[in-house]
């Protein structure tokens, strides 16, 4: 038996996930040892169906606030949202200097400008060390969907942590270096005490393909066709839009750049190098009539079937520089997000009954996904060779099934720890184990300019507004003679069409009149009394002649 | 050339899709003839995510309901909502007799119950041929995943009419004979002159596979377990129930049945014989806590995560009879329909979190799908050859793809339609043509006992208030002193907390006074024009401190 502490790692290190754990997105892990706190990545997410009206949603950040003074930093695995989009809401509230590499910083300065803040930037390399605190964090190369992702290895007083960030194996990047294995191998032989390690494709058996592939069919596609090429992809697939521009320019067309976001990150990719584009061979979106069709790449945003992305625009007639027209070649080159694939056949429609002829995934392989498969999953498992091992980045059913693969590769049960946002595990030497204590993990609503000001109770009142609309009803009372001054009138929203339904209505005032009648007559003079009363009688008589609730809202005003 | 028209067939006959075009769901078709109208299904659809409020979509009826004297009867292809769901607020309207196969008018009567409707209905079996005035229908033997299917093949003075209906080609079905392809042949070589047929899988190459495969995969999980099973699939897809019963008794399990619809199909099956169970299987749901863990299977319904559904329930630990336990096999037998992707892996996460071993689609061939691929459309329009095709069940990206199939058949594109709901296409002995005439085709919204009393204002209504809610303006006004007696109060719902922006609100009330103050002094009397300037100014004034849009409700009261 290995004894359980010793004197060495007395003060564990806390490792903390505030967000990624049971949700796609808003990914963020604190490490805390005594009084140093690093954070990886500080992610957004999309709001789900039932969240009415959010823009966004952020980590609850308030455990790092009241922690404020011990942070050191954040350091970053790469460029995407879910990685990076709530660095702005955090900076508005705690100052901390950021690691990341070139591209990754590139992307958060352009998301810092727009919301006129700046940060202390520190660009590191592939093998670089940072030290912040008692950690010591390596950059280490990584393969994924956007360039320049990294992995990183933090040594820490209760030993090595390794967080993966968000990988796939790609023995065959496109513009650059795979997966730095040999170090991810050397790390393994010292000694990894814990490994974080992507979850989103757990359940996947077999291996992604290698953004090599799609290069290929995208190849074909150039080559065989005589007309327009409208293509849609992540803005920041920048290997996905290298490879675009490389077959634009083998057959000979120019590309145009349409959508704010693909525009931005095109234009950062350039300026650091990242993408390669000879000269001449871009021409602005408001010119290209004058391009013949078979002439002219377009390079657009909207391919998860944004509403009011360039994409969808040009689907709907609304783009204000391209017409679709018959015989466009449009590819959508991604895999509709789940929860997107009504949005995506929406477009795919829309386009097809305006005769383009369409490409996407349903038909083709012209995607690939950024994240490891089961088999890849297997590769990062063996070469770190982890003491303990902790599943991130997933809902619960990703977390399980990679728990089951690590189980599989022999990893005991339990070393292996499925966490909840906001679980506390302790980490020293020798031991890993899951607290009792509960950091604040809330998803944190953004709407317009409000961060974290509308909760469940508001959601919840325009969820009710959203089924059934709501119902007005509004006079003016003399509590005091007990006599009705003005009204009751009857407004309605999201209810029914008032003009087909005036009897409706009308049967309704006439409810109204009676029960403010009665309660006159008894005396009823507390508005709370006088409110449920015609709330009471009101909802009973709508249901029964509509059999729905909407929500019934009684104003009285003392005149 | 072949002459455009002769004397025999100078009237056409009018094939008028009501339902089901651009769409999955709600499908119904009508065929005309002079004085005669023959309609196939009768279908209803599900709201989609921007029909707040909706419970289910129907067909617009309003031309049946003018022409209501020439309607000679529905005929049915088989009993999925999506093709008898609408048949209630039909009858409701319309009073037409009803011809179907024995299960199909089994699952209708049971929906007719439900609403208290009586009608009168004709009981057909694979062969029969039914006289409905100058039209003939034969119904031929077919396969899908509900059992008794049928296509009708209609005998019309302009010539043979073919409607597959939902099909797919099982050569080894469950419980039945397949697809009645001598006859089918025999039609097409007698000549068939419009076929119309379902779309839904025209984007997948290949086959669909067999139920049987199904079973395959079950009966291995089957063999294998020896805890409790719960398994969810459609209600409708009798086969599959009667293979799960099957298995059971094979292992020695007993079966119960969970969720109303999955009861209701389950006792109708068995009552008119489509579904055989052997005597002491059944045991009520409510009494399976004595039976030992690995002598019970639980059939239920939420196969797609419907939130009120039986698994779902078990799922939320709302179920009264069943609590989900560690080691409880779940297996969710079915393919998230689009649109149903998220609800089905929260439900899926949920029991996993509740320690459920769950088996689904990401995982095993636990489910096929009930329509032809490629390869099967393909047979069956070598069988039919008809001389004109009109793809239908389908978005526009089924009904297109559906088209080059047959174009790689070597159809004539211009002997292939595709329509718009409403469209008309005029059938002689030798033409078709889609005339201008357009048939009211609507979607009409049933919310709760309103059918069609909710439009697109309402909905809109809807949209606005779930996205940032609503605030209220209220005040008693004296307009001819020109003085505010009461008032301005400012009530919100859906927009922020009102306790935590108690100082937001309190500045919106001061403007709205002041805007009051100064149309007084104006000497505005007209109540549109009061309210106009207290929307804008509050508008302008809530957009600048929060970047949201309320819908805002000024109520002035004449006191």
């Amino acid at each position: 038996m290995r004894k359980r502490s010793n004197k060495r790692s007395s003060t564990p290190l806390r490792v903390i996930p505030i967000g990624g754990l049971n949700e796609i997105g808003k990914n963020i892990t604190v490490l805390e040892y005594k009084d140093d706190i690093l954070i990886i990545d500080c992610g957004m997410s999309f709001p789900e169906d039932e969240m009415y009206g959010i823009d966004i949603v952020i980590p609850d950040f308030s455990y790092l606030v009241k922690n404020k003074a011990k942070i050191k930093g954040i350091i970053l695995t790469h460029g995407h949202e879910d990685h990076i989009g709530a660095i702005p809401y955090f900076l508005k509230q705690i100052n901390a200097p950021i690691y990341g590499t070139r591209l990754t910083l590139g992307l958060v300065e352009n998301k810092l400008k727009e919301h006129g803040i700046r940060a202390k930037m520190n660009t590191v390399a592939h093998g670089d060390k940072v030290q912040l605190g008692v950690f010591t964090a390596e950059a280490i190369r990584s393969t994924h969907s956007v360039a320049d992702s990294i992995c990183w290895c933090i040594e820490t007083p209760a030993g090595r942590v390794f967080h993966t960030g968000d990988f796939k194996v790609d023995y065959t990047p496109i513009g650059g270096a795979p997966m730095d294995f040999a170090r991810l191998a050397e790390l393994g032989s010292k000694g990894v005490q814990l490994m974080l390690c992507d979850s989103t494709n757990a359940t996947r058996p077999g291996y992604s393909m290698s953004e090599q592939t799609v290069g290929i069919t995208l190849e074909n596609i150039f080559r065989n066709s005589e007309t327009r090429i409208i293509i849609a992809t992540f803005s920041s697939n920048v290997h996905r839009v290298q490879r675009i521009i490389d077959n634009a320019v083998k057959v000979g067309r120019k590309v145009a750049i349409s959508g704010r976001s693909m525009v931005n990150v095109v234009n950062i990719s350039m300026e650091l190098g990242y993408l390669k584009v000879p000269a001449n061979v871009l021409v602005d979106i408001n010119k290209t009539k004058n391009i013949p069709d078979k002439e002219l790449v377009i390079i657009t945003t909207g391919s998860q079937g944004e509403p009011m992305s360039a994409l969808s625009r040009m689907a709907s007639a609304d783009h204000k520089a391209i017409t679709i027209k018959k015989g466009d070649k449009v590819i959508l080159s991604s895999s509709p997000v789940p929860g997107n694939e009504k949005t995506v056949s929406n477009v795919v429609n829309k386009l097809f009954e305006k005769g383009a002829d369409v490409i996407y995934s349903d038909i083709a392989d012209i995607h690939v996904s950024g994240h490891a498969c089961e088999e890849e999953l297997k590769l990062m498992h063996s070469l770190i060779r982890p003491k303990f091992f902790m599943p991130v980045h997933g809902e619960y059913r990703h977390l399980k099934r990679h728990a089951q693969i690590a189980e599989s590769l022999g990893k005991d049960p339990s070393d292996i720890f499925i966490l909840e946002n906001g679980n506390v595990l302790n980490l020293t030497s020798n031991s890993a184990e899951i607290t009792n204590e509960e950091v604040p993990a809330q998803a944190i609503y953004v709407d317009g300019l409000g961060v974290g000001d509308v909760g469940n109770i508001v959601l919840r009142d325009r969820k009710l507004l959203s089924e059934s609309g709501l119902i007005i009803v509004v006079a003016a009372i003399n509590r005091s003679s007990g006599t009705i001054c003005s009204g009751p009138d009857i407004i309605s929203r999201g209810f029914v069409y008032v003009r087909e339904n005036e009897n409706l209505i009308d049967q309704a005032r006439k409810l109204v009149t009676k029960t403010l009648e009665r309660c006159c007559e008894e005396n009823i003079k507390d508005w709370n009394a006088l409110k449920g009363a015609v709330r009471d009688d009101l909802r009973g008589f709508i249901y029964k002649k509509t059999k729905r609730s909407p929500v019934i809202l009684p104003i009285f005003l003392e005149v």
